[in-house]
């Protein structure tokens, strides 16, 4: 008797010990239908002998970057890195005193930058993220990425990723899918970060890249130099084809944040069997910000229409996030 | 007493059934310096806590495709896939029995099929590689694997791939490493059937690769074309820029067979900790052909002499190799 109670007590306190809560692969998400409609997709696509069930190598799913993983505002944070790189280059070029774009970056003259307008802000590109060798580059990521802070958050940059995106990551790769991020972003750029932020490797990381040759230096050990040319633009129709041509598969998860990110969500749709297309929605000024159809940054308009024709996924994120990053846990 | 001697029979039969012939990971090689380079190789990097290991992650191996995983002779088998297609494709093009590089491959007039040089090899390539969607495209090669012999074997050429080749693929995936293709030929052309014939998911397969674009069709679903203009050329210098934008890690080992592999075996072997660089010298002319310093096709020179200089591994076909292709064993 005494062991039959010795017992049940132990059930009690394993239990206990792991409570619903902790079983919980997406604890930073609020229940509600957009939870639901991930658990039942992941569920769906892993039960074997299920007519929704996909092989594992086939578990493809892709994410935006900006505004989708990490955010975006007040700007874009790899521009944040090249004005930041722009100052931090300026005494090796004494000219961008007195020449635009670069003199408004340097002055602090953000009128005089607007009107720079995109001429303006590829050259900043150019200059800030070609002409190098791409380890020389991947060293100027790495030191802007352990020095820099955010100006509202006063963080890392790298701080201000999604806490629920990473659990969403995680919970996708412990159930076989192989995530890839797929941004408008360069390469190069998020390479440097995106397997100790997100634990996406390198070769699962799509994005926008410039014409790069290889050639002997005068040591003899050969180099690879990034060149003032984009090679690719992975941004709106540009996303379908580079999920093509670095992936060569459909994916059957996307996730994105703007119109940008149209065309990769509906090249998914179109596939055949389940799958899942999500939208973040920007809505909660207070915690993190709100934009959408009127945005400069991240304009979400015509992807929203046909999210909500077509019941995607769309996170409402004051409504579905418990918290936003991970540092407010 | 007897249970005792049941169990010492039962060690003595199951020894027996595992010789160590079985526990050979590459039956097709024939003892020697490159067999036990290999195997050096990979035990230095896969032992936990050595001087060489190099984490999972990091097991990069890239091999080239013509040449050092199929066999490339008389021709490149994927421009046997172009003359195919035009004959294929003639009765929907009646002006090729009249143009010129066309009706040198209808009429089977090689002379003036070589007359029309670079410029009519492009022509055909881009006649029968782009202007269509990649789904279409896919479905050509896969219709030609299906139905084309290759002259001299009278077998699909999908079949006339290195066994010894495969049992290295297989060896290095069994110890954590992940292996790549970096190839001239095109993405969309190697990723139809290197799944099912190396086991390499389409991925991991690096080459050449033709400008896409996105558009939504008269039916409402989205298609991406093929147009008929290279993005990339994915041979000689192409390959270490390649396997930078692929992949974005330096492999540590590279097997190719041509000068085009010379700058990706550089880039490979600059790099820092244990790494392995291959040639495979097609030195068997009974068995398959040989070719090297003077020839056309998978001409090697100027990466032979490296190789030897710097003591790569550089496989004699006719030395190394019990069996050429998995029809022979």
């Amino acid at each position: 008797m005494e062991t039959k109670r010795f017992a049940a007590a132990l059930v009690v306190l394993t239990l206990a010990a792991s409570p619903a809560k902790a079983q919980d692969p997406l604890p930073s998400w609020n229940d509600g239908p957009n939870k639901q409609a991930i658990a039942d997709f992941v569920g769906r696509v892993t039960r074997e002998g299920s007519p929704g069930f996909v092989a594992p190598a086939d578990r493809i799913a892709v994410f935006d970057n900006d505004g989708t993983l990490w955010s975006e505002q007040p700007i874009y944070f790899q521009f944040a890195f090249a004005l930041d790189r722009v100052k931090a280059l300026a005494p090796q070029h004494p000219e961008w005193k007195t020449t635009q774009p670069f003199k408004a970056v340097l002055d602090g003259d953000l009128e005089a930058l607007a009107a720079s307008g995109e001429k303006g802000l590829g050259e900043l590109v150019m200059a800030t993220h070609t002409g190098m060798t791409t380890d020389a580059f991947a060293k100027s990521v790495s030191d802007w990425v352990a020095t820099s802070r955010h100006p509202r958050f006063k963080r890392p940059y790298t701080d201000l990723v999604y806490q629920p995106m990473l659990e969403l990551l995680t919970h996708l790769r412990a159930n076989g899918f192989k995530t890839y991020i797929v941004s408008g972003g360069t390469v190069d750029f998020m390479r440097v970060f995106a397997q100790r932020v997100y634990g996406i490797p390198p070769e699962q990381v799509v994005g926008t890249t410039f014409v790069t040759t290889f050639a002997m230096q005068p040591d003899g050990t050969p180099a690879l130099t990034i060149e003032p040319k984009v090679a690719m633009i992975d941004d709106g129709p540009g996303k379908p084809v580079g999920i093509n041509t670095f992936i060569g598969r459909r994916p059957i998860l996307a996730f994105g944040n703007s119109d940008g990110d149209h065309q990769m969500l509906q090249w998914t749709a179109a596939g055949t069997g389940a799958r899942l297309m999500g939208l973040v929605h920007h809505t909660d000024s207070a915690r993190e910000w709100s934009y959408d159809r009127q945005s400069h940054i991240g304009k979400l308009d015509k992807a929203l229409d046909e999210a909500t024709a077509k019941q995607w996924v769309v996170v409402d994120v004051k409504r579905d996030w418990k918290v936003i990053y991970p540092f407010q846990r």
